[in-house]
């Protein structure tokens, strides 16, 4: 698929996650989630992790799809729980990997944590 | 910032990893994660869940932003690894979500799995 | 309180742990968790690490002691489950560390993997 | 091997762990990991729990011994390092499951916590 609609899921989908942050736990999961608080939500990209290495270890490529999203999708609903803004991530990957209109050559020089 | 401009960061950061596949080792952080394989990776993406989750405790908005960071970006690295198209995960979050062109209803009645 | 009563308990804890395999899942905690497999052993495992992790950053240490134990039962129930000895993992310990029986030198020089 | 070679392996193991504490980083790797604090000792905690898991999804079991000798070594660390007596997580494990002198039944009611 066009990675165009693919962002237009993530963008979608920090929405849903930010209009539902004071709903009523009954409404939905992630109402419920937020309702639970911070240590709820932790548990749940610890179990996400350890999902996404087991189905990565079971080589079944569909699994590893749904357990990553499961994981992201947590990581989203932690972002959105203590109010950061998830492209924040983007950019810090942007920032270390020197993309996006910085050459990789003075991004290389600007940053000590640079992975790519 | 613009969502656009944090999605064109995925988008460069996706094209970065894909093509750093079959890299001399020596040549990049992710080139050497690709030689040393599958496990390796995924010990990172338990090492940087776990960092997560301390960063959260901690309470540093930053720290959480640069190991989400970190655990997306092991993520990333684990599907092109495995020849899995990082837009799949948006498009599964989006099948849950209900978001994208299908009414939240009808996602609803399509999907046990929903979650949002 | 003495190391010998706590070694009995750790003891008596792997002689339940044996005798309950097998056992149909209505009777116990762990009868069910041996039926429902592998998986669902590790990832109680995954889940646990990450409990104690936020315990012992929470500072609580009734919690702390809590969510060890809860790391070491189900580490316990995977090596039962397995067929392997707990009394293995002892025994790789005093391996690596030089202690009992060996002198410590001598330990040192025998194994790449000691840690101690 | 005999249960009481194995549980004195685990009391020496306690011992040397109390004893490193307060030495230099340089005498041994576990003097270094109190140096380095708290969070260095719950990332190896996090790291150990995913090699546990990768290695039993593997089926080896000398792995699965020797990861899950990694994750109770680093708990140790854990305990000695707050301050905290081993012991207790196995007094713990007691009162969850009634061995040890109460009745399994009279511990049923007493503990709400009870997983066995």
């Amino acid at each position: 698929m066009a990675t165009e609609a693919a962002l237009q899921h993530y963008h979608e989908l920090v929405e849903v996650l930010r209009a539902r942050r004071g709903a009523s736990p009954e409404t939905s999961y992630v109402a419920q989630l937020y309702a639970k608080g911070l240590d709820a939500i932790l548990k749940k990209i610890g179990e996400e992790a350890t999902e996404t290495v087991m189905a990565a270890k079971d080589g079944v490529p569909d699994a590893v799809i749904r357990e990553v999203a499961d994981l992201w999708f947590h990581s989203l609903v932690l972002l959105v729980h203590l109010d950061l803004d998830p492209d924040a991530v983007w950019v810090e990957l942007a920032r270390r990997s020197g993309v996006s209109g910085l050459t990789e050559k003075a991004a290389r020089g600007n940053s000590a944590q640079r992975k790519e």
